[in-house]
């Protein structure tokens, strides 16, 4: 996994460090789903989660639960709305950034389930599309590790 | 938690015993998030699950993760097309009507947070909009334990 | 067409007709597409519009046109939040009113096409399902002349 | 607008001359729009149509109807799905093809709106995500003639 260099925007590491912190377990439900978020950077967000039999729709079948893609895509489209917030707002404390924080919130979420569920582990992007003053948008993909996509997601974001 | 006299449609109890144990036991993932399936007949498909910590977005708040919501959504709209599909279809033995919902998924789904996932437990009801040969459209809504509606949503199915 | 009554509203009749005016004049597209306003009041959002040859998807179908039908969907959401708005506001002069109008708009909208655009005539319902100081939530209805639901459609507004 | 050269792909000059006319013409909602067809191909599905004094959602702000908006991006997205079908049946005959696609229809459509409409004229790319047996997905882009972002869609459409 390597990351692209974006050497004009000023983002701290200790801001991807932070962030990371954040959505892989002070988000509580991430961590039962066990998302690793591998880029939390302007321009790079990407995450993974591996199989597991609890993720799983049936028995039978062995494919993912379609809330679990749902729940990913969610939680990497509201980072990507992060890390675009923390990037026009470098001069801000960590405490200003942390208030802007609570005030964001998914609006709405439309998840297009292409491919069955199947795979050993799935990897996501996340790209903002628009970031404006009240309201950000963002889409998703889900691909698995041979390189399908399985899922594509958009959703709006208060943020302000 | 009372169900409406259904006499005119010949559903049996052992299809609602059945369906409640797939969705609640063979779904894992619904397992997981501790899901209890009400009620399963035509014109009643009721879900509800409790507030845990593990099932929340963030610490500090906790508030329901919207994967959480989003995953509960999908699943009691599937429900709803499966009841569908199973009304429709009582001459088959449950060999035939296994065979049928193995050709069921989710095309897709989009879901609203109206308003903060608090609450104790919460309540999702569905409702099959139109269910054609081809495709099954259902909405549903989650309340939570005080009667505030938090989410609705809305999702396609292919069903053959 | 009756209406019903909603006497614990301070809802001005003048209200009512300054955003059919809007909705069916100022809008122009609206104009174009031939959407009458027959109800603009809280609990109450109704609207209707005539097949037109020029409305269709195809000519050998003669069934109406997908954008036509969200066309007025997002305009017969927009009027619900709209008429939300000024309900909420029944102290503001209509400058301030018509200052609130200018910060609305659209975020998403979705529509399900349920069943083929085909009629003599549409109606429209709309129901706000949430209206926040941010952002607005409302479905929308479309039934043909013969009582059919052809579509339905959720949409979120930002409103300040 | 230049055409990239898809060589590899057996897909005539005749077949995207009767699209063209078939969503330029036949669908005569489109024309109402004045939607023009730039590309037809696959991998390369294009359209333009030039801003109008009847296409306004609002006199005061001259900015294009959400409707619009939404009509363009579902036929855009429908023409990728009908090529994509095409090209997957090239040894089809006109009427084999023909009816393939009266089995055709949209299932459900989101558009995010992103920015404000406005521009001169508005350009419309749709790629084709996903086309299964049963089910296609695709996604638009609507750009105004300065290229800027104005809004984008998501589309399932049943094609069999």
């Amino acid at each position: 996994v390597t990351r692209p260099a974006t050497p004009e925007l000023p983002y701290p590491d200790a801001f991807e460090a932070t962030l990371i912190d954040i959505f892989e377990r002070q988000i509580v439900f991430n961590q039962v789903l066990g998302l690793k978020v591998l880029a939390a950077r302007p321009g790079d967000i990407r995450g993974r989660f591996a199989m597991r039999d609890d993720l799983i729709g049936t028995r039978a079948h062995h494919r993912l639960h379609g809330g679990v893609t749902a729940s990913i895509l969610d939680t990497m489209g509201g980072l990507a709305i992060t890390v675009g917030i923390a990037a026009n707002h470098t001069g801000d404390t960590p405490e200003q950034l942390a208030q802007r924080f609570t005030r964001m919130g998914t609006i709405d979420l439309r998840v297009d389930y292409l491919r069955q569920g199947l795979g050993r582990h799935f990897d996501v992007t996340a790209e903002t599309v628009r970031l404006g003053g009240r309201v950000g948008s963002a889409q998703m993909r889900m691909h698995n590790d041979e390189g399908v996509l399985i899922a594509t997601g958009t959703a709006a974001y208060i943020v302000s």
